[in-house]
């Protein structure tokens, strides 16, 4: 082969985000029913009667999960909500998903049921179907790749380009929990390893660890806002870490931010469990990531509808691009927000 | 994790086949739009005005490829191809795809971009959009998942379970070509261990390591069947050998067959090849794979629509599920049909 004799640029230069934005500049959309393509939670298809959205997700083994401290139940859990998560980011609604693993021989038929009945306790809570996939073997890890596919009126659908000046910036649930629930699970495992007769000291941090391993996509949230008869204006999931998710709904609407520090939400635990790693509470929520809230955006004019709601934080307004994407600090400073969400590519 | 620990049933013991069915037993299908699930070569979605159908393939490093004689371009293009096949086997139409990979850092941006030209190229091929997809690092080697999307109206669809009694089966193109393409392949990979300073041998083989690099879906006998009028009563696709794929039409279907083992396609430069290697040509259509024919049933009053065309052959007839799925060798002797198809699960 010589793709390791020519001139090479690590892909670790790029990103993730670099990557996909290289490959899929040449892409063109041929097909009328391709409505969206590359650069929003889901693809977007017209089936006339309804919309068609669809997202896929992979996660790979020592690169998004470590089995040494995630059971297999919760990962096939988690691997289908975070596919759910994108199809609710749409403000559509997931109806089926299909599901393919690979896997080495080390995995037993009773470590493959596992896997298989975390899955389908997910899609027995948010009532999809599981109507195919793919089965194969790996030479190491496992692999799991699931598409998720959700229907909405074409009225319905919030894309991540639509934030206007003046709107305000709103994120359900709160932020940060989910890593540090991943910290609480990589000090037990460096503990386990130093001396595996100690058993782990996870004491009070259930939220925290819940969290991480057993994430719930807010299907609640949309279903809240379409109550409210609120339509956001954009909308995305919370996978990378708040500051990234930002940034992604601000590049693609052109417009520029305020983001309030205060007004971020972190749960007493969270914020308490950084501390005692040293870290600060406002930057786990910033770069942390997997907390799989929605991050939208609203019409000033929808406010009084949920100001009252504990459910959702304002914690911004939209501004005019010219004035850039700002962080006002607790202390009155201000900052440039930069995206310093996970990067997969990063971790070899 | 206790998954070592437990009471251990070996994968391998199960199959592909057997693990697909063990872990999708208790699969229920609740969403009114699920019209077809785990089973098919495609699930089928409702959408009243057109039927969506969606197949998912994943393809892992050292199991389905080796990069040691495979292009990255070629890869890519046989990864669309091969999920698009799927769909063509449901008489659909595929419309989008996407497309997921995980990358260890050997890989460079440009060995990725060939990869990715290889992806595009067949969808233009096919006219078909990309439009999403995932791209994450793994720690060893390449993982391709690819979901594929398509639609038809709902009187078209070609499920695998209508085949019925005197029903005749034919198969497109010829077959066990690709296979012996990777008996070539395989071959030169290992003089090449031995003296890296021979040239690989391939002269005149062009046909067959065409057959396994860089197969096609047949869309065109779609469209031909269309013109003729033809809707078949079964299909599938050739992905695993001939007498698998066969025993897959007659389990669903819950019929017979008597397959003629003089009627089956093989190209000359196949037949050859398979004695080069002294291998039986004709297990090599059984049990080769990868070829990407069509394989399908009519009712026989359409045979003379299709008995002069080359494109086509008839290789047997469906009889009732008491006779049994048997061949008649060209010796005139009668056998059992075996499932022998490439089983990835014994891969290790």
């Amino acid at each position: 082969m010589d793709f390791d004799n020519t001139d090479r640029t690590e892909l670790s230069q790029l990103g993730e985000f670099g990557l996909i934005k290289h490959l899929t500049q040449h892409i063109e959309l041929n097909q009328e029913s391709s409505v969206k393509g590359v650069g929003d939670d889901a693809a977007v298809i017209d089936n006339k009667d309804l919309q068609t959205v669809v997202t896929t997700d992979m996660l790979v083994e020592g690169v998004h999960f470590d089995l040494t401290y995630v059971p297999l139940k919760h990962l096939g859990y988690k691997s289908i909500v975070v596919n759910l998560s994108d199809v609710y980011a749409m403000n559509a609604t997931p109806k089926q998903v299909v599901v393919s693993f690979a896997l080495s021989s080390r995995f037993s038929l009773e470590a493959v049921e596992e896997l298989y009945a975390g899955m389908l306790l997910a899609c027995k809570k948010y009532n999809v179907d599981i109507v195919g996939g793919d089965t194969t073997s790996s030479l190491s890890g496992l692999v799991i790749s699931i598409t998720a596919i959700g229907t909405a009126k074409k009225e319905d659908l919030v894309y991540r380009d639509g934030a206007k000046e003046s709107n305000l910036l709103c994120v359900s649930g709160d932020l940060g929990g989910a890593y540090m629930g991943l910290q609480i699970l990589e000090r037990e495992k460096s503990v386990f390893k130093g001396n595996p007769k100690l058993q782990p000291d996870l004491d009070g941090k259930d939220y925290i660890l819940e969290r991480q391993l057993k994430p719930e996509a807010r299907k609640d949230i949309i279903e809240l806002l379409k109550n409210l008869e609120i339509k956001p204006t954009s909308m995305i999931d919370i996978s990378d870490g708040l500051s990234s998710e930002i940034l992604h709904l601000c590049t693609q609407s052109n417009v520029g931010v305020e983001l309030y520090e205060e007004k971020i939400p972190i749960d007493p635990l969270t914020y308490d469990t950084a501390r005692e790693f040293n870290l600060d509470p406002t930057m786990c929520t910033l770069s942390g990531g997997e907390d799989y809230e929605l991050l939208f955006t609203i019409d000033i004019g929808d406010y009084n509808k949920i100001k009252n709601l504990p459910d959702f934080s304002v914690i911004g307004h939209i501004t005019n691009i010219a004035k850039g994407q700002l962080m006002v600090a607790k202390s009155g400073s201000v900052h440039e927000l930069k995206a310093q969400g996970w990067n997969p590519l990063l971790k070899k």
